[in-house]
């Protein structure tokens, strides 16, 4: 892509083209993986390559895999709150660092896969947490939980190696119901709220506003990062437009999908609003359509499926770990997703190896020269 | 099977044979795996086809695989009910032809393979209702569930593959531990009753009646399809019969086994009348005894304490799910089962390859013919 | 080392060495692995091979493998209880000859490795039966639950083993939840004790005493064979350091660690004081430093790492399975140890193949022997 584009940009210098194919050049330059930049960053300071791939693995929480966009989203979740946006970047931080010191493989660090489990465990230690913000003994379970994901992250993958599955956020989903499990609500040192199941009945249960159930489905997204502002969630969804706009338009379907689920099996109203119904149904579109799968119309409508099927068992996750307090988080989505890869009939021809997944837009191209290469080889090996 | 049969029929009618002679050799013809069948099919209609593999799909459930066996239990769930008999059939139907769309293998979907699954989902959607009879909304979980288990067989096949395992009914257990979860016994749309475990203390417990509890051991094989009266399960015994003998005794013995377990650890009363002590012992001990493990003394053994540890496991299950109010359903057979096939030492040398299960009575022969062909091939690979 | 040290007694007898030297020798033919013992075993009795099969297996429940540290720990039972001290011979014999009759692999079973899952299950059936010492009916569920352990060891060992982990305690804590979940507090036939959550509330709590909570270290080592009596404990303690004091080394310094972390999470002070705190660390410390990977400074930080993981993972589930009135027995340190296993990176590089554990002190020797063969392996292919 770096020397496709750079024949373009001289191109366009050459021609005199106008101000707004520049931008547009521009623009296309920091949209997708981005991978241009890891041939510039190989000669730069430690501290630079820290700050690039932990950019990196903030929008890997997404499915996306872009520093601007990672930069974008953590503005948003500083917008948000403050202290939110400080234990995100100490989760990347601490369990980013951890991967360097325990010897993990140097592209899959640079690529941001060994922190984004962190992110998400100290943003959602700092959601569920009752002792308010700026509790700075929080910062003892975020490090140590953001560190104990590399080792799960690890341990998984060797795991589902077998079946070119990915750890996903397997790790996030157990270190932070393990947290949960440890402390509970009267803990004397990390209390934490108690999660109600959306399946709960309201004694005085009002209308539905369907207004702020559509408000909800851009929420849907923002939850993805414990977010329940809507102009952080915004700027989130646009984030991950700038990394690839199907990815964006599957999140924001999915989360649509996720409502209608909810509104389906009569969860409780504050599930809509906020948002927590939509999240999962637009991880499990997000993963399907497109990213780990090349876009078509048949892993769209698999991508509706599966959003819709993340959705429903998300509300029963809910529903079973409300029992003991605990929140779902993004079990369903995983599972499902997980579930997804490992389908064999027509989807299975449209799966992407874990290694070559890019940008869903890359996709598309890397695929028929993948599977032209492909062609090439076993043709070389039949002369 | 198909040449010798006809060559059989051949010879009686030149030697002029009795009438009874000529009925064994039908019922021959309409026992075990009828394969001459789908020689027959191949050239048959859609609809044709569907109905059979649709018919093959009901038996799956019981662990057979014979379109006339699947035409006797289907009546016998009509009979013990008309609203279950059509959520059966619909479940069966849609499951198979999501199979279809999905593009899924077309001889696993000829085979009832992905049927069975659905064809449970809708029978215990439909039993755990209590919103009674001919209650329309139903058929949309039904449609859904049933539909969703195409995707759960897939990706669980792939992932068992590896060890050679099926996956059996997992998918259904999956599914509906997921409904029941997402609707709750209050849910507006689709309440349903909650479980009562079966080592629940009763207040006010009579005396036991040795009568009512033989009475459930019949019971433990028509509760495998949800079916709780006497008339139909004894039909359902006998469509078991009619594709194994072997294979019937087996659901008896472990139906038998299941209720000495209950005994032995004191459950409800309710539990042992019903049948539902003995339903996962039936289906341990018929995994075990003849179906994925050529028969003999040694596997008869082994059938026995499959169905012993099956049914313990059952209780074990039920009165654990049962805190939260949920069903164990089949989790303890199917959990048992799968260890039992990977077993190793003694009972491992009975072991049939997947692809190579057939009714017991042919299992004893195709390995005897499987094992030569090795050897054959083994042989010619010396030379 | 059959060879070496029987060279080393030469030497010595040749040279009169001293009383004590002789002592030191016979101690080292003591410590370790005594493989020499199974040359010497080969044409004896077969209740004199059970014996010393019984007496590895006893000590493969400490992660050790000498006969000789098995009868000290046999002993140490006995004293502590002897109800418990039979309950634990019954249970490694039942098992045993399950895997004996079962045709399990002879050296396996000679390795004292079918044994330990069954003498765990004993003798924690004996400790949460509330029916009293001596209580005979318990001998049923002692056979039947030891020898379902071996059909479990067998199975998950072949899952297992495409990852080359070990089964290790995943069968005993199956089955030790099976069977509780069976019987139940109120149990007609088998009642045993509810367990208390470590994170349980304590409404009137005391100051803790710091001797006691020191007292609750070695303890956690007893505790790994339900023994919560300090004499017993550091007599197992000594018979862990006879098979390799390094591992003795990890088991103190591992419980330790478990103990600390219940403090940092505030469990209920019975939890410290009996040990129950420290025992999940030991486990997990020992499972890393020495055992699995060669010792050094780097895999003793990750099995301090390990201990800490083991130790919090242990609270969490105890707080979960204690909602539902079952401990969480040794899950915690089995699971870590087994992500462990996994782990990619620096610590990989000093994982032993299963087939290869000796004690810690011989893994350092047999590692450099292993590498070198595998390099002149290397070479002789090459050439």
């Amino acid at each position: 892509m770096w020397i496709e584009t750079k024949t373009e940009v001289e191109k366009a210098s050459r021609t005199r083209a106008s101000f707004s194919r520049r931008v547009l050049n521009g623009l296309l330059l920091c949209s997708g993986d981005m991978e241009h930049l890891d041939k510039y960053m190989k000669d730069k300071s430690f501290v630079l390559q820290l700050v690039v791939c932990g950019l990196r693995a903030v929008t890997r929480v997404i499915l996306a895999n872009n520093p601007l966009s990672g930069g974008l989203i953590l503005a948003a979740l500083y917008w948000a709150s403050p202290w939110q946006g400080l234990l995100g970047t100490l989760g990347v931080l601490a369990s980013t660092l951890t991967a360097v010191i325990t010897g993990q493989d140097s592209a899959e660090v640079a690529g941001g896969l060994h922190g984004f489990n962190g992110m998400l465990v100290s943003l959602l230690m700092g959601e569920f947490s009752s002792a308010g913000d700026w509790y700075w003994w929080l910062l003892l379970p975020v490090f140590l939980g953001s560190a104990t994901c590399v080792f799960l992250f690890s341990g998984l993958s060797s795991f589902l190696d077998r079946w070119d599955l990915p750890a996903a956020v397997f790790p996030f989903n157990i270190i932070i119901i393990l947290y949960l499990l440890c402390t509970g609500p009267e803990h004397p040192y990390f209390p934490h709220h108690s999660v109600k199941p959306p399946g709960a009945l309201e004694p005085n249960a009002t209308e539905l506003i369907a207004l702020q159930v559509i408000r909800g489905i851009p929420l849907g997204v923002g939850q993805i990062f414990a977010c329940g502002d809507l102009g952080p969630s915004l700027l989130i969804l646009g984030a991950v437009f700038l990394y690839s706009p199907l990815l964006a338009v599957h999140a924001l379907l999915g989360s649509a999908v996720g409502t209608l689920t909810g509104l389906s099996m009569a969860v409780r109203h504050e599930s809509l609003y906020s948002g927590l119904s939509g999240f999962n149904g637009a991880l499990g579109c997000m993963t399907v359509g497109g990213l780990f799968f090349t876009f078509s119309l048949w892993t769209h409508l698999f991508a509706i499926a599966s959003a819709f099927f993340s959705a429903y068992a998300d509300i029963a996750l809910s529903n079973l770990m409300g029992t003991v307090g605990l929140p779902a988080s993004s079990w369903a989505a995983t599972l499902v997703a997980t579930l997804m890869l490992l389908l064999t009939g027509s989807l299975a021809a449209y799966r992407i190896p874990i290694g070559q997944v890019r940008a869903p837009e890359r996709n598309l191209r890397s695929r028929s020269q993948w599977e032209a290469g492909n062609t090439e080889e076993r043709e070389s090996t039949d002369v």
